[in-house]
């Protein structure tokens, strides 16, 4: 802890006069009042990330959605429940920014209307089904926006082909990296104190980890100071 | 704080030699590795019901969900997380059981296959559908099971028609008493620190509170031990 503090101190200020906008934690996207689809990201790389980008000097602005984290010490923090709320506020957060990082794991689909009253059982044994729609790409819109900041970074939080999809996610983002990782080990997946990443740009792809999600933070936005060197 | 230790230090031991088993918390349903079905339950209620039936001198055995709560001293606690799990421990647990309260927000659907691997945006933009089956109904398996223990009691949370729907699921469920309450109220409802409650049973409909969840726990256990008389 102390160990840790005294790192903090000592970081060097390279992200110093840079806005950064960080995306963090799950969103839930209501079914009625009672239930909601989910997922089982913790937030804490998004933390960590938004963490050490502070102590590098930055200015952090962390876009929560439903997580249980403390706010990290000088961050701006904003929270949000469902992907549109997230969309919005990442939206309305790119004026001025430098870098934006998206780790949340955005709700890809969201039930087509929600109830306004708790669904009841029917009690018949019939099977129901939920009808979903897309909800927006907050990545692909910001990598394409016509104010998109200088640096767009995602995550892609995979169970298989992980380099391929990252690549792939690459270009349809328009994205300048995508930090991949593999959810499916239970070691470094979602709620894991650790990390193992894959940094993929256009350029290279480079490995990193297995290390604690303070480390792969500050080996990410190393990644992201290298870019265009 | 003191004021609750020397009140819980000064509890009539009227539940001494009692076996109670409480479901606690949300389920769980995995759509695939990653995204799941859940509702808002926080499992408080049933915490705070574990903590005041084993500072009355019963033992106790809490079926949670998944939670961010501390075990009560001295519970017994089992850790579940899809309702088809904690269907499996509750009926594991009524042998020698005197008292079943199910306080859990237990999934009625789940997906009726959860995928292996992380499902694809297929990014065509086209509605998906989620199938539903219907999960085992824990309290009715229990309420009209040939080992059901002696009294077997209900929650109900609601967002309309309160009392109404508790006396439809008194009947169904073979119980004998529903504890129900309003959760589309945010200062009662789910996550919340209070609670007000209508006990129905087949003799009488008692309200109580608003009041903090441990009093709303002693009155639910006041009103078992009055059953019968």
């Amino acid at each position: 802890e102390i160990f840790e503090m005294a790192k903090a101190l000592f970081q060097p200020q390279d992200l110093s006069g840079k806005s950064l906008v960080i995306t963090a934690g799950p969103t839930q996207e209501a079914i009625d009042p009672v239930r909601y689809l989910s997922n089982h990201s913790s937030g804490k790389m998004g933390f960590a990330l938004a963490q050490a980008a502070s102590e590098r000097g930055a200015t952090v602005t962390l876009i929560a959605g439903p997580v249980n984290l403390a706010t990290p010490a000088g961050v701006n923090r904003v929270d949000v429940v469902s992907a549109s709320q997230m969309y919005e506020a990442a939206l309305n957060s790119i004026a001025g920014c430098d870098v934006f990082i998206g780790t949340a794991a955005v709700a890809d689909y969201r039930p087509s209307s929600a109830a306004d009253q708790k669904i009841k059982k029917d009690g018949s044994g019939a099977e129901r089904t939920i009808t979903l729609i897309e909800n927006p790409d907050i990545l692909a819109s910001i990598g394409h926006h016509e104010n998109r900041p200088a640096t767009v970074i995602g995550f892609a939080a995979e169970t298989q082909k992980t380099e391929q999809y990252a690549a792939d996610k690459l270009q349809r983002k328009n994205a300048d990296a995508i930090v991949a990782n593999d959810v499916s080990r239970s070691d470094i997946g979602f709620g894991a104190a650790n990390n193992e990443v894959l940094w993929v740009s256009d350029q290279q792809s480079v490995p990193f980890g297995p290390a604690s999600k303070r480390d792969v933070a500050h080996f990410i936005l190393d990644q992201i100071l290298n870019l265009g060197n």
